[in-house]
């Protein structure tokens, strides 16, 4: 099983690994990718980045932020947990995407960017790969 | 790798191919059916519709919208893009998602339906299908 | 294809099925397991439980119940349909989450949890299991 590292530098922050996937999964004949995060305060989207598309990801770790916020009343607060919106803010993304192969590429959209999702960094964090057929 | 090609007609609109899909995949030997999103303003869904559920969708497009509203302090706007609330919404929804296939069949349940779900139409979107063993 | 029926005791209400997967799937010699959700008012969500995270669950219940208030202007209820919430509560959370296996064994976080999301209860649930090549 193929497996990235990433070290997060921010609380909440949309990490870029759209390059290191393809460079992972270049030339394989399999048929589909998944892309899964074995942890509970991140996740994964594929959403936009470059030209045209430069501020997506700040745009969307203030809106996950907006929408669950801090001052609500936690009841994982009470056992001294330091970010339990954290948690809800990664349910919002996903634990897993599969992506298609298409003669050895993955045929994402134009922008389209593959995002490991921090919600308590900063922090290192896995990505782990599998190939199917 | 098989596609469908969807014209979307409304700004948010959830568009039902839940036929055109198990119409794609009949027959087939494979064990599961990936459905891939290669958009960053469109996502999918398995929802309900039809007797007993058949306000679902709208329901669906008016509290995605009112959940990711047009009056925030968007970063992406500065780069004169016209809907970036369309990317967060999106992201609520999901990139891929893997059905099982059981004889030939998706063991859908009861008004479970597939809906391609656009944030920035009208446009021609794409569903990517991939079947695996 | 394998199944686990649950039997959900609360109108919101995570239920842990960790060790229930984990069961059916030990040994396999696959290389990922889908787990579905053949349900429109239920998803799937992987977040944590245990030691440090007792409360993760009913945070996570309390939080997507107060996204998605009661009292907006459903188009659903006038059908006399009593729950139409819990659609959009249930498309915040995932239809399927793809798990790579690793030697027989599911590579899930420290405190990372398998939970049927139920957003229309009490009913009896199905969670399908669908193993990859």
């Amino acid at each position: 099983m193929l497996e990235l590292v990433v070290q997060t530098e921010r609380r909440t922050q949309l990490v870029d690994l759209t390059e290191r996937v393809r460079d992972a999964v270049a030339g394989t004949d399999a048929g589909a990718l998944t892309l899964f995060v074995p942890h509970a305060t991140a996740g994964i989207l594929l959403q936009a980045s470059g030209p045209g598309a430069r501020h997506v990801a700040a745009d969307l770790e203030a809106a996950l932020d907006g929408l669950v916020g801090e001052s609500a009343n936690w009841r994982h607060l009470e056992e001294g947990d330091r970010n339990p919106w954290a948690h809800v803010r990664a349910a919002l993304t996903a634990s897993s995407v599969t992506v298609p192969i298409d003669g050895g590429e993955l045929p994402l959209g134009e922008h389209q960017t593959i995002f490991l999702c921090e919600f308590d960094g900063p922090r290192s964090r896995r990505l782990l790969l599998a190939l199917h057929r």
